[in-house]
């Protein structure tokens, strides 16, 4: 089947077979061009020609081609945060932007369960000690915590915060949501979040880095933690006051942390995070699982059904604010 | 306050000393003489010839002192298991045997759900390579896998047992129980028990060692598993042929394992498991949390009361036969 007057689309997102497989049986005749990023400097300049003349764009292109792009109507992002896209001059007039909201839930939200039973259950002792074939289980079992019943914080009542409250609560956490915005959370404004920091024995953020959560989790609030409090970082590593959480964590003033973002991405290899006691670097995989690429792929099929039918799509962001 | 007429206690019980206070409290007037374990041979003499004077014996003692207590009436394990007693010739007549029995549902079933979700979410494979600060985030992530909605078989349906079912249940997770003759288990007959394991993403054994659990999962069965599939033991590590599951493993044929238990323990320096591909040796610390011990003196506090007030004793055992 031709669709002659189908828009051009541009695939920017990293795919795997499986799901370039995805958009080739569902995007049949449609003009579909597909950008291998592992080619060399001559074809960056290829494919930015290429994106030029589409319609569509499904992936994370590199910021200072949009303002270049005329013809595009439509931007499917394939991440949940568009930090990086926040503050690019001269839009092309009419570009909708999505994000894949929703997608990274459930895998993010057990990571960051996997890190904090990693912690409470002295996985962070044992995986290291196995490596060095020691024994140390009468070492370690002192030292080992319950996440049965903790007080905990989320920071962000998005679809992350929501789907990790439900594990903890399964947990007979009692937990307590921060959001200025969205329903359904107990903890709306800052002097109740600061209220309720010194009772917690987890924190964990779930926040996007926008210009109104940057930095939120400052030194201050760092400092209201009790000392035995985890916290746990899956949302944006900007934040938390990161040099601030390294004293805390390197002083033992808290239990420990699980964080999955940082300020750089990778890590530097001379960073003092790698070394802070109790603290598990999960090197932003959290949001990873097997089925994940040709989820994504799935995702933009199904919003490009929208698209073509002339349905507002899904996960609509706006660029030009916070969200 | 005293007693004159209380019985004599020995406690043998591995105790910190919030432990011990729990008992001074609650004891006060009771003799209670305590053995300190760490103390050298010649203590072990004095300590056996206590034992042999006292009514009320709060702690695993050697299997062989057991014939030698004509006067004990009531032994109090500090643990769940008791199959190192199962064998005693000549017992006290009239001796009562009781267990710890739900004080570790619990932490066994959370260090279960640490080891899966660290399998899952490739925290075995990050915490080594923060140790070497290695930024392996796109290595790791294509292997990462969710718990969410697997298939799920748990050997054993008793409070472990039953404890993990809700937690897995939270993620999602569709489990069956294996238990003979324990209510509300869906699989009663080994022919049923073989007919659930090749669909099964996840095997967990929380079966005690007894005359019919040992062996149960041999050989054969391990060759039911998909290749994908993870084995978990928190029960008792002679329920698994190991020799068998060292091959399984060591060949790639099922996916992983989690083994808080094993025929040895401590598990040799030079013992194949150690190095299995995708094994994390839990080092039987499944039972522990910071508040173990004096959970433990509490349990015997209040199964005490109950002795001295003439009432049935909570968590009795036949160490004459399986359970």
């Amino acid at each position: 089947m031709s669709r002659a007057s189908s828009p051009a689309i541009f695939v920017y997102a990293h795919l795997d077979d499986a799901g370039r497989g995805v958009l080739r049986s569902a995007l049949t005749g449609v003009r579909v061009v597909f950008a291998d990023k592992h080619r060399d400097g001559a074809a960056h300049q290829e494919y930015l020609h290429r994106f030029r003349e589409s319609d569509v764009c499904f992936g994370n292109v590199p910021a200072d081609w949009l303002p270049q792009a005329s013809r595009l109507r439509w931007l499917q992002l394939e991440s949940v945060g568009f930090e990086y896209y926040q503050h690019v001059p001269n839009l092309p007039p009419g570009l909708v932007t999505t994000n894949l909201k929703g997608l990274f839930d459930t895998p993010a939200a057990e990571t960051a369960m996997a890190g904090l039973l990693a912690l409470y259950r002295g996985v962070d002792e044992l995986v290291p000690a196995q490596v060095e074939r020691r024994w140390v289980s009468l070492d370690v079992r002192p030292r080992m915590q319950l996440l049965h019943g903790r007080r905990v914080v989320i920071l962000g009542h998005g679809s992350i915060g929501r789907k990790l409250r439900q594990l903890l609560e399964a947990f007979a956490c009692r937990v307590q949501s921060f959001a200025r915005t969205t329903a359904g959370a107990e903890l709306r404004t800052a002097p109740e979040l600061d209220a309720a920091l010194p009772d917690a024995d987890i924190v964990a953020c779930c926040l996007p880095n926008t210009p109104a959560t940057r930095g939120l989790f400052d030194r201050r609030r760092l400092a209201l933690l009790a000392p035995g409090a985890v916290f746990v970082n899956i949302g944006r590593g900007l934040v938390v006051d990161e040099p601030a959480l390294v004293e805390t964590l390197q002083q033992r003033r808290i239990g420990g942390a699980v964080l999955d973002v940082t300020y750089e991405e990778p890590v530097p290899p001379d960073h003092p995070l790698w070394s802070c006691p109790r603290t598990l670097l999960l090197q932003h995989t959290g949001g990873g699982y097997d089925g994940e690429l040709p989820a994504k792929a799935r995702a933009f099929v199904a919003n490009f059904a929208r698209f073509e039918a002339g349905a507002p799509l899904h996960h609509v962001v706006n660029l030009s604010q916070g969200y």
